[in-house]
Parts: C-alpha cells; sequence; structure tokens
C-alpha cells in the first residue's frame, strides 16, 4: 500500500482536516501520479455535505487533478515517468457496455466510478485529488499539453468537459448563438469554448458585477436576469441555451427565449426541482435537455482544443491549509472563477 | 355574408347550445366547404371552458373538419366543386416567416390562426367545425384520400398530425423502442402510426381495461403505470416516449424509462406546471420535447400515409345533440377512441 496525505471530510458535518490513508499499489495498468494541483467545484461542496445523498465518509474531495507521473505498471504504453497528466471525475467503468466501447464512459451502464465517493471493484472507497497522490488505471488518464499550465488546466477537467460536451454534442458553431446562464466556473469556460467554437455568445447572469467580466471573456451580450424586461427583450433569440446554474431558477423563462427547435442544456444541478410548464415547449418544439462531464477521449479532445486556443481557467491558487475558507466563497460566489489547491502546500 | 348554424358555448360556464352566425363571402383564394363531420377533441373542451386563458365566446369549436366542396374563388386551382377535404387547427398564418416558408406553418412566428377561438386580420373571432360551413383559404385545406372514411379521417386533422409530426420529425423508425404514454384519442392513433413506421410500441396506461384495446392495435407491450414495478422493469428501455396524457402526471418517473441520449415528448398538455428534477436528464443526457400539431405539407403527407397504410381512427358517430354529452364521456375517458359528429343531424 501507498501512504498518501490528503485532506478529508470526516462527515457530512464536518470541515475538511488533514487525512492520511493508503492508495493501492501500482498494478501492470496503472499509473501513480504526483498530484501537483487540484480545482475545487461545487460538485465536491455538494457531496462533501452530502446534500446528493449517497456521499462515502471519510472523503478526500477533487475531481480536477493535474500531476507528474512518479511510475507506471508493467504494461502501461500511454504514459512513462515525469510525464504531465490529468484525472478527472470518473477513473474506471464496466469497459464493455456500449457507452464505454463508443468512448461515452460517462453513461456507462454499470455507472462510472466517480473519482471519489466512488466504491471500487475491491469494496474499497475511491478518494479524490486534494490529496498528495493518486493511482489510476492509463485509460482514464489524460494528457496535458505543454502549451497549458498546470494549475489552469486543472478546472478543465471537469469544469471544462462540462460545457465543451454538449457545445459539440449538439454541435455548437459558427451559425448559432448560445446563451450562457450564470458565470462561475462552469460558465467562463462556457464563454471562453463556445467563442473559440464562432458562436455568438450572450451572458445571463443575476449579478450586475460580472458584466465586465462577460466582455472581458469575450461574450456578444450581457443581460441581467434580475430584470424583468430580460425575459422580453431576448424572447426567441437563442438557439441554445447552457444552463449552469445550480441555484433553484425557473426553467420557463429561459425556455421562452429559445427559437423554434431550440434547446436548453442542464449542466448545473439545483438541489430542488423545478416547475416545468408544458406549453412553452410544446409551441415552439423546444427541448430540455442534461448533460453530464464527457468521455476519455473527448476529454483529450478538449484539453487539445484548449491548448490549441489557448484557453485556460481563470483561476486563485491557494494552499490547502485554506480550503474550508475557499469553500465558503464559493458559496458566496467570491471567486473569479476557480479555486485551485496547490498541492506542494501539503505537510 | 353566408349564414351558418352550429352550436357553441356561449360563455365558459354554460354547455354547447345551438347558435347561427355568418361566414364570410367566399374570396378569391378561397373555398367554400360543407362540413359533413368533425372530430371532439380534448381541447375543445379546455377551450370551450376557458382552461387554457384567452378563450372568446361565443365559440363554435372543432378543429378536425371533413366536409365537401361547395363553392371555390376565382383564382383557386387546388380544388373543385365536390372534392373531399379537410380543416385542422389552423387557418391561416403570416405566411413571410421562415416556419411559414419552410412549411411548418404552426410555429408561424407571428402565431397561427386558430381555426376557432382565433382573431382573424378583420377582428371577427374565427368559428370551428360543429357547424354546417366554414371558408378558408386554400392552402390551409387538405385533400382527403378516397380510402379513408369522412367519419374515420377527421380525428387525423389533429389527433393525427399531433402523433405523426413528431414521429417524423424525429426519425423514430424500425430501430426505435417507443412508448406511448396513454392510449385516449391521440395515444391510439401514435399506436397505429408508430406500428405502420415499424416501430415497437409499448403502451404505458393507468388503466387496466386499455390492454386488449392495446394488443388489439398492434402493441408490441403494455404496461399499467400504477403499478411501480413497471418503472423498474422498463428503466432506460425506450429510445423515445411520446406522452399524450393531458392530466397533471410526473414527468422524472417517464425519464427514467428512457435510454441514453432519449428523447420524451410532450403532445399533451396538462394544466398544471410538473415538478423537474435535473438528474433523470443529465446523468444520461436525456431530453425532454415538446411538440404541436404538424405543418399542412406534413399533414396532407400524413393523410396520405394513413391511406396507404388503411389507417383511421377509431370513433363512435353522434348527432350534434349529443355534443354536451359526449363531452362529460371525454373527460371520463369513456370513449374508444375518438367522438366524430354528424353535422347531417344539425337542424
Amino acid at each position: 500500500m501507498l501512504p498518501t496525505k490528503g485532506y478529508a471530510a470526516m462527515t457530512a458535518k464536518a470541515t475538511l482536516q488533514p487525512f492520511s490513508f493508503n492508495r493501492r499499489e501500482v498494478g501492470p495498468h496503472d499509473v501513480l501520479i504526483t498530484i501537483t494541483h487540484c480545482g475545487i467545484c461545487h460538485s465536491d461542496i455538494h457531496q462533501a455535505r452530502d446534500e446528493w445523498g449517497g456521499s462515502i465518509f471519510p472523503m478526500v474531495p477533487g475531481h480536477e487533478i493535474v500531476g507528474t507521473v512518479a511510475q507506471v505498471g508493467s504494461t502501461v504504453k500511454k504514459f512513462k515517468a515525469n510525464d504531465r497528466v490529468g484525472v478527472g471525475c470518473f477513473v474506471d467503468s464496466c469497459r464493455a457496455c456500449p457507452a464505454c466501447r463508443e468512448g461515452s464512459e460517462q453513461y456507462c451502464e454499470a455507472g462510472m466510478l466517480l473519482t471519489y465517493s466512488g466504491r471500487d471493484k475491491d469494496g474499497q472507497p475511491t478518494q479524490g485529488g486534494y490529496s498528495t497522490q493518486i493511482v489510476v488505471n492509463e485509460h482514464y488518464v489524460l494528457q496535458i499539453p505543454s502549451a497549458l499550465s498546470s494549475a489552469g488546466a486543472a478546472p478543465l477537467l471537469c469544469a471544462g468537459i462540462t460545457t465543451y460536451s454538449p457545445l459539440r454534442h449538439w454541435g455548437i458553431g459558427k451559425y448559432h448563438k448560445l446563451a450562457v446562464v450564470g458565470l462561475g466556473g462552469l460558465g467562463h469556460m462556457a464563454v471562453k469554448i463556445g467563442k473559440a467554437l464562432g458562436t455568438e455568445v450572450t451572458v445571463l447572469s443575476t449579478s450586475e458585477q460580472k458584466q465586465k467580466d462577460a466582455e472581458r471573456l469575450g461574450a456578444f451580450d450581457f443581460a441581467l436576469t434580475s430584470q424583468p424586461e430580460t425575459f422580453i427583450r431576448l424572447q426567441r433569440r437563442f438557439d441554445f441555451i447552457l444552463d449552469t446554474v445550480s441555484a433553484p431558477h425557473n426553467y420557463n423563462d429561459y425556455v421562452n427565449l429559445l427559437k423554434t427547435d431550440g434547446t436548453m442544456i442542464l449542466v448545473g444541478v439545483p438541489d430542488k426541482p423545478t416547475l416545468l410548464e408544458p406549453f412553452p415547449l410544446i409551441l415552439h418544439r423546444r427541448r430540455i435537455a442534461g448533460s453530464v462531464i464527457g468521455g476519455i477521449r473527448e476529454t483529450q479532445e478538449m484539453l487539445d482544443f484548449c491548448a490549441m486556443h489557448h484557453i485556460e481557467s481563470d483561476i486563485e491558487v491557494i494552499p490547502i491549509q485554506q480550503v474550508n475558507e475557499a469553500y465558503e466563497r464559493v458559496l458566496r460566489g467570491d471567486v473569479r472563477f476557480r479555486f485551485v489547491i496547490d498541492l506542494g502546500s501539503i505537510k
């Protein structure tokens, strides 16, 4: 076993604290990664506080992991020592179902194995990237292109792929008008990637202070969702809406901003259901869809795309000792746009 | 003006009663139709009782109209006297917007002109098919193929096209598994058309008594939605769900019956919104969509398709004097599957 240091939530009510645990030995197909950086995702907080149910404690969160290969198993061919690599939201899947075979492991019929708060085949809980090292099967490890910094690339492993995958799946491009709802960790990536795909991006936000950020990120338009006239002015404007907000809000208002045959894609997960009105969908053949992260092949494609277009996450790097304060700031929306933990700080 | 007899709701609280009114004179592009049959659609009841708001009274309902051409305007080329023709849910649209130009008049940006309870350009309210005759611009009139009976064809103009259009739009065919929710006027057409398209159709119903009907109509499977095990047995079974139910029900249960990338299409309109859970959509990239009737070109295609496949609606023909009793029976689900008024009965 490989002794590992991390920060864990011991219960759903506890703040994170130093925690020592063991990683498995490096098997023939495994890669041992020395973690240098890990992003803080809003879903880390949801899960550390068991807000979605099913959390496993003690829990070391973190699924936006970048590091360096320290050792590879005997049959590993994709990686060698000192390669810069990444790990995202899952570390295994059945590898046999149609979804796995086509590279959509996130929709694995048996369920993907989450990077943390999952239960591995041997019954052991998985532990995430707020830690010094991790052992992962090579299939679930990504190459980090040299053009990307480690800290700026870490959030791409969740926030980046979560927005890139639906934009690509629905073929959103040059001749589309896209609204991005919410300008946080996910939203700011959606603006950058949408713009790089040639799309006209409008940011819809509750916060007036985000207007300058939206302009700086390259948005074409900005509108305040706190103002009722926004929902009149932008009626039937968009081909697609990417909704990144994880606080409860009224979907029907947004559906009315779609053209006929338009699609609103949910990637944020409010913890309460929303009242859905059928008429706005029916009268213009509109759709509401959901999307979750992306497959391994698509995640590598996204990293290469971001490298080519000089896209990284806007980040604030912190030592791990500030993780609990960072959680509070995420909940207040007080971060532009992602915290990344420097794992060099762990003692 | 052309004096016309019909049955109307004088207010939202009233039952229907005999009513005399005037149709416009036949203009150069118009067709005067002697109505022989008109189906009773559940939405006639919603609108006669102003349950969706915006109803115009007095209201002669009816938008599943079949009859014979009595007279044509000076420039009409599509029709001649004695042709058997139909009129569906709308009788005009802007004819200039992209939706109208591509033949999707039901999504006209200016709004389609409803066959009844609409307001025409001259300010006059439109009046529907529970009447002796109607004057309609030739573009909005359909040919009834000779293989179809007038009474059995009437419900195709709404129930038929409402189910045909989404099945065709989403390309539902031989290699798909389709669930039809609700076996009423819309649902029984969806089973017939889905089967004719080569699709494996499962009927989901609250009523055990519908099982034999489902089998007779050619359904592959039948499941009771009142039994919780249905939602376990059929989990992730379907590529598409066509939801024809207009009573409030839990969409989330049905979304879980979709495969990854599956679509649930709403064509029934409950009068209350439903609580939507985002996770069932997100975790399998599923979609909820809406669809309303179909365009004129597509409606003609549907009529021709039904003639070729010997598809008519299952009907019970009534004289117009029984219309109020028929409304009560529709609300009780006591009809297999559509009432059609014989307008020869009007005095």
